[in-house]
């Protein structure tokens, strides 16, 4: 993205307010999923996604598609120039994909999205191959409207990756980065993790806010996400509501790892307190 | 829109292919919503959208944003120059919204969606005023960001509104058209009278289909969607499968009309058979 001076970079406000009450004793550092890992996780959740195209006057057009993704990330697109953003990729093949975080809580403005930039290209040998596989998984019936004359596969070439996790959770990535980054592999399962963690184990999650979070006054906590690094935590003390993480012993390689893995952090938070 | 003599100007042939076996007798024409009927349903029931805006290099850029609307159908946003979105608008006013149906049942391709295309404005005065009170409806936290220094309250004035219903099922209308229309009163009670057409009154629904839909043969039927007008109906005959419309005797006017309605609807199937 090209600096743009008139104005701050990021939203940093937020931030700062969600923050909350410091720690009262110093935390191990936890690993947390880079920008790449966020984008590369949404995009390998979702199925459906905003397209944006320039419409013949130049401006802006937003359309819905479905999607799939290559093994590097890189989106796959299937357009019919009998809709308008078939025929406006072929005039300009800029174009960018928003796309969703597909479980929404409560507040969709603090829910993960990311937005891909670049220009759309026509695939060929086996690229096409891999792009029409891809596709087929995404939209079963595209085996048949795939191969219509007015239908034609596309990669989305990347040239901007932009990732907005929720209030003061934001980063811009490289494709580079995008294309070496890996999914979560335990994503499909952290909703269920996170519910299950909030309604059975709010002692647990507690016990972790006060000994490896360094809020030894917390007086309750819940799991607002779980990723394969660890948790974040919301907890409440008497200097005021604060966020907090806790890290895995070991990342998590699969949904079914999310249970030992939490587990463990609440025998060492107990161990420790 | 411009005329773009290039292509074709609509998907036709999921329509041929989808409207399946033709009624054995004449059937009455029935009411169906108008596409501006549709794009004002769509965004009544909504609250988040795809925004796409002109980044620095006019290449486009999709973001998701909360939308309010006013009472005839403009689209209230309200964005930081913070969010690269803000500042492109700032720029360049061009922008248009993408605004996705909420409960899509299946197949994301054979569900709603509408694109708002235009310029953002700023409003003052009244307008201001309504559009602030709109969207903190949407958002609440908005009474309290919605202040900052960074955000601006804007209404995208409409220049072209595209509906699309799913296979077959789309159409351009006017701004004008747009604003005059109604969105559907009966909107936020369709899916479950859907849902409960099919799993307690198949009998019901069969009936229609042989006595309204002009397919005495027909050996089942499923109701695929319910409006203030009537129900689409999607059923089996030894000639294939059909897709059909059965019209209530008023306009319902309410979630809680349905109810009525399809039973008047049946009665009268019954009655005819």
């Amino acid at each position: 993205m090209a600096a743009d001076t008139a104005f701050p970079t990021d939203h940093l406000a937020p931030a700062d307010v969600l923050t909350g009450a410091e720690p009262l004793e110093p935390v191990a550092p936890v690993r947390t999923r880079s920008a790449a890992e966020e984008a590369r996780t949404l995009v390998a959740q979702g199925r459906v996604a905003a397209l944006s195209t320039l419409s013949e006057d130049g401006a802006p057009w937003g359309s819905l598609v479905v999607y799939a993704s290559l093994a590097d990330g890189t989106p796959v697109l299937c357009l019919s120039t009998l809709a308008e953003h078939g025929r406006n990729v072929v005039r300009d093949p800029r174009a960018s994909l928003m796309i969703g975080q597909a479980d929404v809580a409560r507040d969709v403005l603090d829910s993960g999205r990311v937005t891909l930039a670049g220009r759309v290209v026509e695939p060929s040998g086996e690229r096409l191959e891999q792009a029409r596989e891809a596709y087929r998984a995404a939209s079963p019936a595209s085996g048949l409207y795939g191969g219509f004359g007015d239908f034609t596969y596309y990669l989305l070439e990347l040239e901007r990756v932009r990732w907005v996790g929720g209030y003061g959770r934001m980063d811009s990535t490289t494709p580079a980065a995008y294309g070496a980054a890996e999914p979560d592999p335990v994503a499909a399962g952290a909703a269920y993790a996170v519910k299950h963690l909030n309604e059975d184990h709010a002692d647990a999650l507690l016990a972790m806010a006060r000994a490896l979070a360094g809020h030894p006054d917390a007086s309750d906590a819940s799991c607002v996400r779980a990723d394969r690094y660890g948790l974040d935590l919301k907890l409440r003390t008497p200097r005021g509501v604060a966020t907090a993480r806790v890290g895995f012993a070991e990342p998590a390689a699969a949904p079914g790892d999310l249970r030992a893995a939490t587990v463990e952090l609440a025998r060492r938070a107990r161990a420790t307190r």
